[in-house]
């Protein structure tokens, strides 16, 4: 199993190289057949809504923006790296944390700013590269974030962004405080799909993350150095918190504890780690629009003994910086990958990270 | 049809009067048989958890509060209607009108407090017997509301509280700032159930709203002197925004103009005038607890028309209110009864609303 294990990750490892090192190929192959003419961009996604192109302006509703009055791409087109989690001042914290990471600086006339207030419904900040936005609770609300961002990354013709929902997970069989990235997103009938109904038909979509990604973010925790154990498993997405999640605290509980425990026990003998409430959601939209994706949450709670949240908000706010601590590193080694390959590549299509650029 | 609708009406005034007697007589009756000795109340909510006299305490995780360190039924005993909308700025600026409405004063040394600012998730205010809270964006989202806020009159003890969800939505051939009632909440695939996953198996509870309250906000409408038109109809609850709703501008359509057109007329033949993305969720759980409940909308687009939102930020504030003033007007009407009926009546039962009691 270990040896697999390890010959997985080396395979995901020389896909990763193979992937860069073609996308470098095809730009120099570009370069030298347009010289210094460079050729129209679109974004890198796939399998977007054709009518998009004929929204002039396009109004993302609940972000508060439209196309008709910002510039997306000179504001957006930088983005590679789209990370979200449930709380707008989880997702602020985590806004500054990447700031010193990449060693950007506000102007001191400055402060962040949720771009998306004047939709009342998320928080957005941007820092250089990466864009940090909160997505609410369960699947409908993910899903309208997830809408409006890839039409963003459209509009703003970004190339390969990646998409990382960093958040709160219930675990299962694990100590709480322990970093769970999912390898498999199921629904509650352990079903790898997002099911909607579409026009009175049930439609479902594929939930796949990018094992490559998640490899990638498992093979950055240092099991000698980190305070914490990072774990890779099955989740199980739920659209109810309380009977959803099999808790006996809800307002409502037509079970038992016997068969509580029977069936979180059948879930962990079937590989699943923690319960969530967006990652099916997350996986399907982002798949579909052909963006590596991948879910790093932290454990709250451990399931197998008990159903309420007893730590402290101490503890929380020590825990929630862990998976945050993960996602970091991949984008900074992400971000460093990209200054080293700078020389033969088109280095203006990256802005520096000045002051200014926040 | 008009005859029939008038009858209705009656019936349920009438319904609504005897109800109201019966609970007078009730209490006069009791009041012989005690003497001045109080029976132990509690609340009046039914079908609730069995367990939940066990949790000592219990953590209402995403409000922020727990019942060890805050006196329940001191705080919240009084509450007889719970407002729910979308967002906190919303139910922010609900709070201030139903204050206005009520003729209660702040303190000038204090302002209303987000009471759930704790759980970063909800916002929660109270105003004397009412308290307004914000419940983000799908059913997932508003089923933890629910939980939380039904544990809640249950600690608290609360009497016959009515829940009224005041929403934004999608009408469905009105015109853009129609105030919309919803008379029964149907899922996608128009069945007036919550679907639910319970460890594995579906789960449907009846979606089913009360009538006599839907009669009765309606009968507050004053087609005369309201700048606006309120009616009643079906409301169908979707899980997405974009595709669940059939509009053609999400990030992903796989569909057509003229199926959307044809999606659209045959719900409209069906009596359904809105779309939004809670009501069956709301109305599942709090029927389940025996609760009455209504829901309350301000149509923002005619769906007939378009998909995008494009009303100004002015106009959609000045939509916002109406749906709000007939609540306050239901509101302020049950208070007035309740005035009238206080001379035969448990009067220190409803605390009178001074300064410091908000």
């Amino acid at each position: 199993m270990a040896g697999n294990c390890e010959l997985n990750r080396d395979v995901c490892q020389l896909k990763e190289l193979v992937r860069s090192q073609g996308k470098q190929l095809g730009r120099l192959v570009r370069h030298m057949k347009m010289g210094c003419k460079k050729p129209p961009r679109e974004s890198t996604l796939k399998g977007l809504n054709p009518c998009l192109r004929c929204l002039q302006p396009d109004v993302l509703y609940h972000l508060g923006m439209d196309t008709g009055s910002m510039n997306f791409p000179k504001i957006f087109g930088d983005v590679r790296f789209v990370c979200m989690g449930g709380t707008p001042e989880r997702m602020e914290r985590f806004a500054h944390m990447i700031m010193k990471e990449l060693s950007l600086k506000l102007h001191p006339a400055t402060k962040l700013r949720n771009m998306a207030e004047d939709g009342h419904r998320f928080a957005l900040y941007k820092v250089g590269p990466v864009l940090c936005a909160s997505h609410g609770m369960g699947g409908p609300s993910i899903s309208i974030l997830l809408h409006e961002l890839l039409k963003m990354m459209h509009h703003a013709k970004c190339q390969d962004p990646v998409f990382i929902r960093i958040g709160t997970c219930g675990g299962i069989g694990l100590e709480p405080g322990t970093v769970a990235i999912t390898s498999e997103a199921l629904d509650g009938m352990l079903r790898p799909y997002h099911e909607t109904i579409v026009q009175g038909k049930v439609v479902q979509h594929s939930s796949k993350l990018d094992q490559c990604l998640t490899q990638e973010l498992l093979s950055l925790a240092d099991p000698c150095e980190d305070e914490f154990d990072t774990v890779v498993g099955k989740t199980v997405c739920t659209n109810d918190f309380y009977e959803g999640q099999t808790r006996l605290d809800g307002a409502f509980c037509d079970y038992t504890n016997p068969s509580k425990s029977a069936y979180l026990q059948g879930l962990l003998g079937q590989g699943v780690i923690n319960f969530d409430m967006e990652s099916t959601a997350f996986a399907a939209l982002t798949s579909r629009a052909g963006v590596r994706s991948a879910v790093v949450s932290i454990t709250i709670i451990n399931r197998m003994e008990g159903d309420q949240v007893l730590a402290s908000r101490d503890r929380l706010s020590e825990w929630e910086k862990r998976p945050q601590e993960l996602v970091a590193r991949y984008i900074r080694k992400a971000m460093l990958g990209q200054d080293e390959d700078s020389d033969t590549d088109e280095q203006e299509d990256v802005p520096p990270c000045a002051e200014a650029d926040i």
